[in-house]
């Protein structure tokens, strides 16, 4: 198989980690006979430095012609405490998540059995934790008109929604349940929103193409709560954009595993990947970033291609290192590896 | 002292845990030598029961001619899962907030020794949790215009902020950091939000006013799991309508004692003290529901009267009952105590 991959390093340590998942894509391409085309594009506080623009026009066009997009991680602390920065790293990756119509994020939380000591919650609570969240990405108030009045003292953002825009990710997220355990659990704020009330009309709509999928409905504020006191009884989440960027922040963090969560972006067509962790300025440089997040983002990129067996051969050599121990000091802050170790470790083994 | 009282029970447990609260606001008052004058009114799925409307006038006039309310908890199922209702019991307690001008929400979030076991954190996790989430509660997307097109296909709610509406709460929020740790943290999404941008440009901007006390940035997302991971660190919180729905409702499950935790709404004069949690219908009736958090929510509206050392009675009064294992079902399932004995315990302590 021959395909072109479009690499954005981005921020912080999202070169670093990056090019470990590169690395392991060449032995990939190596061993399986393969051959992956990389070119590299610029977003975020990295292009705003060297170009002015968080997401110049030829990082578009380069993704636009290429059959994924590996991504590293984005922002930088100068830009965020300027609350009149009229340029703003961020706005690079909401610009390419529309420029590519990458409407659902897509985030599987699941527990590494060898690292549940690191997670924040007991071990009974976390048992059987395996979900899947489908995060909204291009519309809601992510995307809705902003407005600052001329004597700045007003603000304003708009959320709004079509039935459209639901239902594309809506079906994604039926037929993800229907492959899992067939449970799909519609978080929404429908008792206060209008735009929550057409999320959850339009998924009740739905359920009837479905009839081996489950649907229930949460609101946001009780979603929050169940996300720690009972993680394991969700399945497939659906939620809108602003939602998501929460609660899938806050799933990520309960398995104790937020360095190895890898995350998918899909849409009509293009496809970006990319751990779910930012971009930890204060790590930088140091080769002590856990690179699992952007690997396991990368064997996610394979599942992509149809390259279900190389996949899974990334995803058993990750499982290797953890088993034996070979891991970066976000785990283990005394008996600690490389970024740069671990990444051709992992190399090595698929 | 004699004050009115404008007593709200609500929905699902709201009537029988409010009950409690009334016995031992009737012991104080007794024991202390004062007179608290009760008028109820009704409000919520009860209403729209009852009358059509869930909040009809009267108790508006009701709660603006009381010095504070006390309420029980709002929502029923029936009305959840109908996006098309046209009637909610949620809009009484939103039209409440607004028409007593409770812009700020006040929830403290403390753990309670003897039911960290309770706790889905694990112990070395909650060490030191004691922070206030300051939630603004009348602005922001829960008031802003809500549309649906004539052809039901597209839906949106604005959210608005002015800098005024952040100023008061954020006036609030900085006098009660200077009163614990002195440290204030704003949690917004200034990296894609327009009104974020002005609660930070406003927030920075009276940071002068308040020398002593260290305020620092969170965005949502981030907070969400910080939150789990490492929430001693938090000693204020302040944030906006829709972001401290979720983050106050999150911040409540760490400690394991949600049944516990009290709440205040107040703003221009009128405050309203009600438990964080719901109407849990499964157990209204059954006598069982912790009133633990009306209790204390009854406490901070001694406090707000000034009778500083008759809440600290209750206070103790709850604390007793902890310590010696007089508890309701949520808490020890075996041996347990009804909701109206634990009210009864605690008056005669009182
Ligand atoms: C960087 C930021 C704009 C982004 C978001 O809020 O969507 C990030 O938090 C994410 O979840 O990918
Ligand atoms: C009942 C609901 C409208 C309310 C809210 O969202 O404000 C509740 O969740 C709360 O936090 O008091």
């Amino acid at each position: 198989m021959e395909k072109k991959i479009a690499v954005i390093l981005g921020d912080g340590i999202g070169p670093e980690v990056t090019q470990q998942s590169i690395k392991v894509l060449d032995a990939v391409a190596k061993h399986y006979n393969h051959k992956f085309h990389y070119s590299f594009g610029l977003m975020g506080a990295d292009a705003i430095d060297k170009t002015g623009n968080p997401l110049p026009d030829e990082t578009i066009e380069l993704c636009l012609n290429s059959d994924a997009v590996l991504f590293g991680a984005i922002g930088h602390p100068k830009y965020d405490n300027d609350p009149s920065a009229k340029v703003r790293p961020e706005q690079g990756l909401l610009k390419l998540r529309k420029s590519l119509q990458l409407f659902a994020n897509i985030r599987p939380v699941n527990t590494f059995p060898t690292l549940q000591h690191l997670s924040p919650l007991k071990a009974k609570n976390l048992e059987g934790v395996d979900c899947v969240i489908y995060r909204e990405l291009t519309g809601g108030i992510y995307f809705g008109a902003k407005n600052l009045s001329d004597d700045g003292t007003t603000a304003s953002d708009e959320c709004s929604y079509s039935a459209a825009e639901i239902e594309r990710i809506a079906h994604l997220a039926f037929k993800a349940a229907q492959k899992r355990r067939k449970k799909l659990t519609l978080v929404d704020k429908a008792n206060v929103l209008e735009t929550s009330r057409l999320w959850r009309k339009v998924v009740q709509a739905m359920a009837s193409q479905y009839p081996d999928v489950t649907v229930d409905f949460l609101f946001v504020d009780n979603a929050a709560m169940q996300l720690i006191v009972n993680p394991k009884q969700f399945d497939v989440i659906l939620t809108e954009n602003m939602f998501g960027d929460i609660l899938s922040d806050e799933a990520s963090v309960i398995t104790g595993s937020l360095g190895l969560l890898p995350s998918a972006s899909v849409g009509n067509g293009g496809a970006l990947f990319e751990p779910i962790h930012g971009s930890y300025p204060q790590a930088a440089g140091k080769d002590i970033a856990n690179p699992l997040g952007s690997i396991l983002s990368a064997a996610m990129l394979l599942d992509h291609f149809g390259l279900h067996t190389e996949a899974a051969k990334v995803r058993s050599a990750v499982q290797w290192t953890l088993d034996n121990s070979f891991v970066t000091k976000d785990i283990d802050p005394v008996n600690f590896y490389f970024t740069s170790t671990i990444g051709e470790l992992i190399s090595d083994l698929v």
